[in-house]
């Protein structure tokens, strides 16, 4: 088959890169076009790039002119894909444009996450959440359409909520997280403030893991989605850790439920069928770990080639029923690798086609 | 006024290190005797220590020949005092032998903190406790008599769990630490296991932290303490900081409560009146931080020469009451300080005296 | 004697928030006047500045309303004096219009350090110096003048130098630092870029190195400066450690010289009795340290409040001829306290005075 | 081919656990026999070792039972050929005694390094060292022999050494190194020592910078090995870097070459020919980084899988004459992997065989 052509959005930042960088080796899709700022339009991607993520600039993509980020891009495909790495403000402004000019804009922004009707997605957790495209086309007279990925903090704790959601209900969440440096992107966060330290403050970061689950874990019947009922108090800490989020997780589920049930119902769970024909998605989802002292985010980011959650420590609460520890690669399944996932799954579901 | 002569019982240790430092420039103790190993014995302390705490060994104590660990120390004073900081087996076996010999054991071991009718001791948070003394010297036929100090996790969530419980009640509690590398003694956790990482495990501490409030918080009445009742679920992880431990801490109330109470209620609250006694006990105790991103390890640790708390984002719990952060320093306030502390406490109620 | 006023320029940044912090507890130096940028200007102090230094803005200058940096400011004192922490840039333009007004300029900015009769200067090194500076005054036509603290990692190496020098003479030596974040300044180094990392490359710094240690350990004779005969390679690293820079150097000297003549020599080295008046400068000025593993940055940096040297590993070089480590407190003793300690000899030497 | 049958000695060690790692990967060798301390002998190798390396115990080696190390081992072959992972202490006691029973010694231990006719070996950088193995023999009257690996301080320098020796001759080398905590093993150093600081001090390890490369350097002739005539200055440091040493190095030439010839000799030098045939040789041996910010121990420890050198920064030294930075992945390359490479060296030049 052939590869399906795809645009990046603000591919020069780090979350751009990381597109970039992982779309290049992707066996479904193919980056035909680059966009970014003022700077770097009309330069080889390779010259208006500063590359800080580690390896090189991919050679297939490295000679693309950066184009400027305007509806008017050349990328081919039924409807044309873009992904989306552009700052808040500027995807506040710009995704509804891709999206009115006929786009299928996979985003990895915060603009419209909690927007009605658009798709907050984890293929793994909420497929039948892109029934709400064509209600958001339609609401909206879109020709195109937005489907966004949550916050990496949000991605940290989510699976096991699903998981226990499923099997026992959901009721509530105290989630505490520790979560690294590369979440406030480059250059982020000072050396001077972090060696030797914590920092217990992500601006915007505990709000978003208070309201984006309920939505993930929302119900979607008769072109609607109802938000979950459940109620989270969530404390994000900054620690110096270079890559994985860790969430320290108590929930009420919606009946007495012993640890053995619940580790064997992360055990046991599996994701939708159709999450099997996603190349992106881990073999092995959730890897549950035994040890007392696990999961750690240096040992554990990389499970699943940074797509896995890996949970440990599920233990009885005794202020609420059941507590966990759960990490997750925060720029991978937490960013880039997430709306790459959307966007498989996209195809799957017919809503992205190749070359017509 | 002379000085009260002391021993201290594990003198060559961190911790009996960090006591011999700290009892070098007390205004009412005096350190006329220092134990050790079997190693140490016989040795000037000076060079039986491998002193790795900083600064240098103090000259007053430097030529003290060590001991061995037995109850026939030529220290003086009614009764004799000895600071114990013992490891938690020579702990278990020694300080039971040292109370039936006379001693007054002020300890910062765990072996007897939560045995019956040993007082559980922070002074500014429960000093009537030390009513158990003549109790447990009834109970057990001891001349002497045992004092604890709590486990440094526990003392860095604890003082806002006191002023809640005196102003709402208290009902319950998740507590999740981000603890410091100083907590296990040294050489402690191997640079290999902490560097870009995160460990969420540490022995026995969440245990600790689920039982000791109840006794600390607990009330002496008739000759009797009465826990309070009080269900904690606790999360400890060690994080790459070098002193510092910080809670996260989510309480349910006795009554609804608002974070503009809750604030109220710290900066209001004040110590029992015979703390001002106590030279060592802070002028400012707990210090509230009004800033978002605060309390924080490295900023905050020190504050009242690390014997504050300093405490910040209170906040509404959307799960249970209330939430906030509280730091102290853990081999301070949280360790040899606080055993100091408890002596003064003692030496104020008049269970220590001086030369006869 | 009614302290002296001064005034500091470019208050607000990092240097300048240090400089506050040291004049305000200093005994003959008092701030009246702060300068800040376009953005502070005609606010309080306290409002326009974003403390980052720890501690907390003195109470004594937190009022002070922000002026402009223009050489009219109402200081007082014969001549009127200002501490520079102005970035480069603006210290190029800035510092001449003082001096030409008629303003002793003591700054810590690189702009001018190699400026013919400019004094670089560390008055425990190089107190004659100053003599320069009726040549500089007569040469530009101006009143005021210029005195210059060298580069933080140059005054890591420089002290042992200066004594080989006065010992044995000094001919070649090869430097490579181990120097800490706070180097930087704020917010400096991404955390992203040195958690388990080393940077080796610091801009500009080498070729400081390599010349400042020329003009500090040059001969003033005859109203002229003579460059010391010396060839110096640097390379500069950047290490994750908060503050401390560690030099690391071996040296050829003018004669054969054995450790233990090295080591006599830093021991018994005097610093000009000038220096005695000083009241900054520590009694203990440079601190050998006979172990094997000293000195290392975190526990060597605050000696002396952080303006000693401390020197250790004091050996042969098997390719020059003597070789050691060295370590100062790049904030302290390698900037702002640096910057004080010229204005305390000028003082002490008649240069400045106060009030008239 | 069928693999070669090879031991591996104290193989639950973390130098043993790498190599097991490795050696379960390699297209040449196969793990038949594991040995290991006395509590662990008679236990599967999966229960007798404590894993800390990353990733999981090998399959195909962890039902292996733990063998006491003693000459009577269980592996065929022709020698019968083990990896040494002793301890030094129990290298220099068991690795003759394995020579003496016809055992091919491949030591990654210090024991021997400096023992004449024993070839102190990299196979890119003095393949015909192995002239050695039939003098060891004869001199001994040892059936089998020992090939040794030098320290992974020595390994991080050498290569550009190498090459400068071959294109300009070289006299003299000043070396200081920022070295890695895992060349401390596990646990190492303690992380209260190593945050926020460095420490200038390994044991024995300035002793090995400084005589290793004479003899990698020297020269076989006529059945002896003759000592490079090169004098060198080395400073090792411990910095807070998981992996990889970094050493900045300035060395004295044969003669007068500028920093352009450098490069280009760097650039051009190839291996000798026969590590085209060894299947550990990285294709891109030598890695010159133009960047003035490169080589940095994370970006560039795993370049060619942890086995190439990265090489930077070649500058002209002002004292001598050319100065660089090279950094190698020191559990790789400077430890497993190397003797690995020497293991292959000897199988291309018929020193091992396989099963007879």
């Amino acid at each position: 088959m052939a590869k399906i052509p795809v645009g990046v959005l603000g591919a020069t930042g780090t979350v751009g890169q990381r597109f970039v960088q992982l779309l290049a080796a992707h066996p479904w899709f193919e980056v035909v076009v680059v966009t970014g700022s003022e700077r770097t339009v009309g330069r080889p991607y390779r010259e208006g790039v500063n590359w800080v993520i580690g390896g090189g600039v991919p050679d297939t993509i490295a000679d693309l002119i950066v184009q400027p980020t305007a509806p008017n891009l050349d990328i081919g495909g039924t409807p044309p894909v873009v992904f989306s790495a552009l700052p808040t403000n500027e995807a506040r402004e710009l995704e509804p444009v891709f999206a009115a000019a006929g786009y299928a804009v996979v985003t990895n922004a915060s603009a419209y996450r909690m927007m009605e009707n658009v798709p907050l997605l984890i293929p793994e957790i909420n497929p039948d959440h892109t029934g709400l495209i064509p209600v958001q086309q339609a609401t909206n007279n879109w020709p195109g359409f937005i489907v966004a990925s949550p916050n990496c903090s949000t991605t940290s704790a989510i699976l096991p909520l699903k998981v226990f959601q499923d099997a026992f209900g959901l009721e509530t969440a105290v989630i505490v997280t520790l979560q690294s440096l590369s979440g406030a992107g480059y250059p982020g966060v000072s050396a001077m403030d972090i060696i030797d330290n914590v920092i217990p403050y992500i601006g915007g970061e505990d709000v978003k893991l208070e309201n984006e689950p309920k939505k993930l874990l929302g119900a979607f019947q008769n072109g609607a989605l109802t938000l979950a009922d459940l109620r989270i108090s969530a404390q994000a800490n900054r620690v110096p850790v270079l890559d994985g989020h860790l969430a320290s997780v108590s929930v009420k589920l919606g009946r007495p439920t012993t640890p053995e049930e619940a580790i064997a119902a992360l055990q046991t769970w599996q994701p939708p069928q159709i999450c099997r024909e996603l190349p992106t998605s881990p073999l092995n989802l959730l890897v549950y770990r035994p040890e007392p002292d696990r999961p750690q985010p240096r040992l554990d980011r990389d499970a699943g080639d940074g797509l896995a959650w890996t949970v440990g420590k599920v233990r009885q609460c005794h202020v609420l029923d059941i507590r966990y520890l759960a990490i997750t690669h925060n720029t991978l399944r937490g960013a880039a690798s997430g709306s790459i996932l959307n966007a498989e799954l996209l195809v799957a579901q017919g809503y992205i086609h190749g070359k017509s």
